[in-house]
């Protein structure tokens, strides 16, 4: 289970990806590897629907940590390569996380 | 594509599903329908994956709006079902959106 510190920060990413995977799945096993290396990192969640819908979120200790895996170089070319080939569309909120619970089953 | 006022809010759930309908799918039908006339709801996400791991983002205009979603009878009536029937478990977020963006494709 995730236990997030509240205070604490997330940016949602809805995307709608096109056909085919040029490329794609490799990529997003790198980014995946290379976000719990940024400082400040907590965690992230991952879901894409079969209807190519997906939505990730990930989970961080500041808006200054977002900021610096926004401008961490091989992300942002990676987002260039999500443009030019992998999205039809997408949306992407920073968020700020208010509260938290969670629940297992018994 | 969803345009978001800023500051709005929104709650991120993360589920994980047991095997089996159980009724579920007739019911989160009925969820979509009945948030979508509660006031102060301005959208929402929903993915689920062949694993059974899903994600569901609502937006609202206030916590107050979020509030009320959550003393919805028809709504806690249906949580419970949840927690009996369809959840291994899930964690729930209520965050604030701080900053939106959306890109589609030219």
């Amino acid at each position: 289970m995730l236990k997030l510190p509240t205070p604490c920060y997330a940016v949602i990413f809805t995307s709608q990806r096109r056909l085919g995977d040029a490329g794609y799945a490799e990529a997003a096993e790198r980014m995946v590897e290379l976000v719990q290396q940024q400082p400040g990192f907590i965690d992230v969640r991952s879901v894409r629907g079969t209807d190519g819908l997906g939505i990730t979120v990930s989970y961080w200790d500041s808006l200054a940590a977002i900021a610096a895996w926004r401008a961490q170089a091989e992300h942002a070319a990676t987002r260039e390569r999500g443009r030019a080939n992998w999205y039809a569309h997408y949306e992407l909120q920073v968020v700020k996380v208010e509260r938290a619970y969670d629940w297992q089953a018994p």
